[in-house]
Formats: structure tokens, sequence, C-alpha cells
């Protein structure tokens, strides 16, 4: 941490004004006589708290929230504060930590050195290995029933999406239980879909059981069945969005409705862009057989989004196993977090929190025992740079809940010390 | 030629049949101690001619097509040998051998060193400075009106048109001069537009000026300036696909409609998968001032579908001017194939054909004095595995286009005597 505290300092006091550039990481490591990587470390900390920026190819640079730092911490009252970010337990980002750089950078090397596959244009569906990797995954992780041929790959769910749409045309409106998630919504629309979250009025049923609130809470396997057995009793078609599945569960996961109704009306997406790194853009589709049908009769409409050498090197990724190690690293990397940051809750606020019960790694969920809404307690935080998700089921007591998918294990401490004094003086 | 010939033969001969594994490029350069590039470039003819095919990952295989090749050549009569491509002169496809894959794959390699970078997600309209380099690049080269502003990047045309299409909706329908442009005219269709050929019924005018015929005639600056005024006095929208403009001059390319227009009432598309390689999956587009505005506002709603690694790549790889030299070299090349191929074509034909003019290094186009629709004098080609455009604007004689793109140079002479042989025979 002598990087970041070194750096932090520097710029709260103001002696690296805005738009200041940092010693590149090699010159730094180099001057200060320690690890690239410790540095490396320091510097995604600096941006994960918001003080520098990583400008591209040219390094990193102070940021405008960087300089507000200080001010806020000093007078919190301030609403003109609110862009000092310190401390995101609301983030849906990934742990800059847990992700193995060296060995993707390794498979993709290795997929460039495929020179001649590369020079083909390649299946409009995905390369065949990676579609049967993918099928394997899907059936051992998630349940799914599948093979290679029910999968369809594309860059971001998006992309997919794109391609489902017209194959679904005739229904003509979809339910999306959290009508905020735009980027979903949006391509619906885009199709002239009738959006709404009335399961009732609507031919598709868009869920993401794996995600049914902010705070890591997972759909029943009861629930599940419920719901194909409704959509299949009323010719509703599903699409599960299973995103971020991966860290929801502490043990053995829920399986997949896609899964739980035999693959037969449900269409399930996946994305590897939160298992791997946010700027790799891969995900998939799982069809019904209908549907399937439908989409080989017009799959070559479609040309691929994703590059080939990106195929190649996540087929051979998951192939050597690496997916699911990657998978369990991060699991515990944030169960631990979870862990130090309910103690931390524990120890600093003592008898005014409870901690409730999340079913995943990711999230810790408390109520405060104090007379305040949970709408204000995130309010002040926020002017303090604590994002929080408000998690409140009931009005008497403000409900939080705290993703540690981003915050460093090293800032949880402060950031809990910051959160016990805003709510001491509110 | 060596291994080209000595797996040819074993192949034609049956000795090797269909699914027959060829030892691995390593392998065969040690054993026939010849460098791998010389195995690699074999192998690659091999696969132009239909001979083998390459499997992922796991090397390449005799093709079915292969082996019926020899049958071809003896009874070329039987019309089940269509399936037998030896010389494919109708392919858009590239020049294996004109692309240098090292050095993308240095730039990619770099790329990927920007650890930190790749774990911030990237700006939904493409990385900044990719942008502007491809700014530089499009005013540079097509005369195009634009800043890093009016650029956006996606995966491909198609996933630049899904977030066009919902932008410009009011406007119900779209005119293709080319209604065979399936990936194109699908899009529309998906997004309920009225797709046709008539341009005075059309709100939207598709057209790819740089690709006017099949046969690389492009449109005159005379009908440019009549086509933007049309669109502009009738109140049309032009989108400009420039798709392979980049091969289809010989000097000064003529300038796009873009920049004719003055950037005001054209979205221009442009691929970088031909220029560089057909796996790599990025295009870009040019909106023009009022459609920049309502992008902007709805931008946060479309994911960026390259990943960024190939955005940081070809960044660095256009600033460092590779993609021009690049582009000077498969000109040169192509116009050597098509020196070549005219010379052999006036050699072994004589007064049978004349040569007729083309403004295209990539396309030879002529005409063959015999008794013969172009539709025939194609088939009985086709017959022999010769691929051929038809170019016919008279019905007299049979009228046709060469792309030299993906022949090797080497194969030009086979050619050439196996289509004498089959204009004789007929």
């Amino acid at each position: 941490m002598q990087i970041y505290d070194y750096y932090k300092d520097l710029i709260e006091s103001g002696k690296m004004p805005e738009g200041t550039r940092l010693p590149s990481i090699r010159r730094c490591a180099k001057e200060r006589n320690v690890s690239k990587t410790t540095v490396e470390q320091g510097y995604m900390c600096l941006c994960d708290d918001g003080y520098i920026l990583p400008k591209s190819q040219s390094g990193y640079y102070v940021s405008k929230r960087g300089n507000t730092t200080k001010k806020t911490e000093t007078k919190e009252e301030t609403a003109s504060q609110k862009n000092a970010i310190l401390y995101d337990f609301a983030s849906s980002g990934v742990d800059a930590e847990s992700f193995n750089m060296d060995i993707w950078r390794r498979y993709l090397k290795s997929a460039l050195r495929q020179g001649e596959r590369l020079l083909f244009y390649g299946d409009p569906q995905g390369e065949y290995d990676l579609r049967r990797e993918i099928a394997k995954y899907a059936r051992e992780t998630r349940n799914c029933v599948c093979t290679e041929e029910n999968i369809v790959i594309g860059a971001g769910v998006q992309t997919l999406l794109n391609i489902l749409c017209p194959l679904v045309k005739n229904k003509k409106s979809v339910c999306f239980d959290d009508l905020s998630y735009r980027q979903g919504t949006a391509i619906f629309s885009d199709y002239g879909f009738k959006v709404n979250d009335n399961r009732e009025k609507s031919n598709i049923i868009y869920v993401s059981p794996s995600y049914s609130t902010r705070w890591g809470d997972v759909m029943s396997v009861k629930d599940r069945f419920d719901l194909t057995d409704f959509a299949r009793k009323n010719n509703k078609l599903i699409i599960e969005d299973d995103y971020g599945s991966e860290f929801r569960y502490f043990n053995r996961p829920t399986p997949s409705l896609q899964g739980l109704d035999g693959g037969e009306n449900v269409v399930y997406l996946g994305t590897f862009s939160k298992l791997l790194l946010p700027s790799i853009r891969i995900s998939f589709m799982i069809l019904p057989k209908g549907l399937t049908e439908a989409y080989m009769k017009k799959k070559d409409l479609y040309n691929q989004t994703v590059s080939k050498a990106d195929q190649i090197a996540l087929c051979s990724y998951i192939r050597d196993g690496h997916l699911n190690s990657q998978i369990r690293k991060s699991r515990k990397i944030y169960a631990q977090k979870s862990k130090i940051l309910t103690d931390l809750l524990a120890e600093n606020f003592g008898k005014t929190v409870t901690i409730l019960k999340t079913n995943s790694p990711l999230y810790v969920r408390c109520k405060f025992n104090i007379n305040m809404t949970t709408e204000a307690f995130c309010k002040s935080a926020e002017k303090s740079g604590i994002l929080l998700i408000p998690a409140n089921t009931s009005e008497e007591y403000p409900e939080i809940a705290f993703s540690v998918a981003t915050v460093g294990q090293n800032n949880l401490s402060n950031a809990v010390i910051l959160l016990e004094k805003v709510v001491r003086n509110s």
C-alpha cells in the first residue's frame, strides 16, 4: 500500500493537481525499487478509489475526483461532493486482483499463432470447438440441457438479443422484472416489442433468477418450477439472463431455469465478460430446439461478432480448466472480503448493526438500528464518498447491502470507519 | 510449390482419403527440411484450392472436395461435380499472402500488456484514441468530413446497423441497389423497414459506390453528386457502405459520398475485416451531426462489441502507418496478379478473347468472341472447378470478370490452361 498512500497524500494535499501524469509503472517500480506488480496494484487501487484515471496508452493521470477527495472528507455536508466516490459498495464490477492476466495473455498469444486459421471467416454461430466447451460448461455448472448445436456465440448479450428478437417477433410483448435494466429493455423496444413488468400480459418473460435482488437474492427452486410451469401452461417464452450466476451462490448453485425446464421453453443467456475481463466481449445464448431450427435457416445472414482469436483462446482456456479455477478463486476472494467486512461492521457499530443473511459471497447485508430511512442513510453515505445499495424491505430501519466486488481488501477498514463517522454525525 | 504438388498428388490419387490428417506444419517442415513458412504457404494454397480444410486447433484434413478433384478434371461433363472448386475467381475474400500476421501479432501482444486498461469497461462508442485515428484515416483516404465525435466502432457492419436502425426508425423504407446483399437487407427487415430497390419510393438509400458492379465498377464523381443532390432535395438519408473501397481504385480513389455531401446527409460505413483479416471483426460508422446527437442520448444503452485489446492494437497499428502500407502492398499484389492473368488470357485464347477496361486492380474483365451465353460459359467453367463472375452487359458474347483476390499467383497459369480446355471442348 506504500505506493497507494504515497500518491493519495500527494493528490489530496493538492501537490499533484488534476491532470498530472503519474510516472509509468516501469519507472515508478525502478525509482522506488519495488516490483512492477506492486506498483500496478497500487495504481489500480488509486483507480478504484477515483484518485487517478487511466488514459489510453499514455498512462495514469490525477482525476478531478482525486483532488476533491480531501474537501469531501472535511466538509461532508456540501451536496456538491457527489462525484467524490471513495468506496463503491454498489459496483457490479469485478475484483481487479482476482484475474490472472498472464494466463489469458498466454492463451491469446498461442491463438494468434494459428495464422492459417485466422485467415478464414469463422462460423457465424461461433467456432465449433468453443461452442462444444461452452455447452459442456453450461451442462456441468448450470444443469443446462444443450449441445454445441444449440449455442450461439456473440460479442455481448445485446448482440445475441439482436439475433433473438427477430426470431421471436411474433411474440409482441416482453416482461422485465427489473425495468431499470435499460440495456435489455432498449433492444426489445428497438424491435417494437411492448415492454412492461406484467408477466400475465406478456408473451416473453425476461428474468435473471440468479440476481433477483440487487443484493444477490436468488430465485428458489420452487419459484423456478412455478415460473417454468406458468410459462409452459400459458405458452410464454422465458429468457433467462443468468448473468453473474457464478458468484451468486456459496456452494452448489440452484439449477438454471433452462435446465429445470428441460431446455424446451427457455432461452439461456450467459456471459464471460464478468468472469474474465469486462473488456473481453464474449457471451453465449442457448436456444431451444424450435428456435435453433429457425436460427439455422437465418444464421448465414448474421456475421459472427467475436474475433476468432478470442474464441480460440477462450476455448483452450476453458478446456484446460482455467475458467473453473478462476471462478473458484474469485468466489474465495469475495467470501473472504465479505467475512472481513462483516467483522468490521460488528466491531465498529456494535449493537447499532444487525447482519442479515445473504446467499451470495459477493454481498454483505445488514440493518442499522437507528431512526433513519434507508434512502437518507445512503444519501449521507454518498456525500462522504461511500456508495451503498439500498436494500430496504421494511421502513422502520435502514437496510443496506454492500457489494465487495471492487473495493480492495485493504480499503474495507477505512471504509467502515468513515461510515461509522457518517452515521454518528447524522 | 513442392509441398503443394506433393500433397495434391497424394490426395487426387486417393492415397490420402477424405478426413486424413496432414502432418503439423512444424513436423512437415522438419521432415521435408524446409522452412515453416514454405509449408504454411503450401498448405494455404491447398486450402485455397479446396484440397484440404483447416480444423480448429487440430490441424489440416483432406476435404471431400479434394478427393473429387481428380474425377472432375477427367470427366468434366458430369454435373455432379459442382462442389469441386479449384480456382475461385468469384471470391470476395482477401489474399492470404498479403497480410503480415507477425506485425499484427506484435501489436496485439503489446495491447495485452496494458493490463490495467483492460480491467475497465470501454467507451460504448469505441476507444477515444482509436476513433481519432479512424477519423484521421477516413479524412485522408476517403475525404470524409468527420471527427472522433462522429465515429462509432462496432464488431462488423451489422452491429453498427443494429445501432443505426433504431435511430432512423421514422424513415420506414430503405432502397438497396443490390437486393442480393441479404446481410444488409435482413437487418432492416428485422426492424420492420420496407426494403426495395426503388430510390424514389424509399426514405433511405443504401449504396456501395465503390462497388457498384460485382466486377469493381465504381460510381463516377458526377453520379455521386447527382445522388447526393437527389437525396438532399428529396430529404432522403444516404447510407454509404464503402466496403472494399481500398482496392477498388488504381490511383487516387473517387471521394466518398460522405465527403462530397459534406457529411450532413450521409452515414458512412467502413470495415477493417477486409484490410486485415476476415477473422478480425472491427468496423466503424460515421454519423452526421443530427444522428450523432441522437446517438449520444442513447449510447449508454449499447455496449461496445469490440474487445478492447483489438481496439488498442488497431489504434497503434494505424498510427504507426502499417494500415496504409498494408493497403499499398495488397494493391500492388492484386495489380500484379491482374497483369499476369491478362497476359495469360491473351496468350492462351489469342483472338478469342478481348480484354475490357476495369478501374479496379482486383478484377480482370474480358469478352470471349464465341457463340455462347455468359451464363452457359460460367456454368461449364464451374463444372470444371473454375468460378467466374458473369459480367454480361450484352447478350451476343459471354462477358466475364475474374477476381484475383484469393487465387494464388502460382495457380493462375493452370487455371487459364484449364479454362481454355473447357472453352475448346464446349
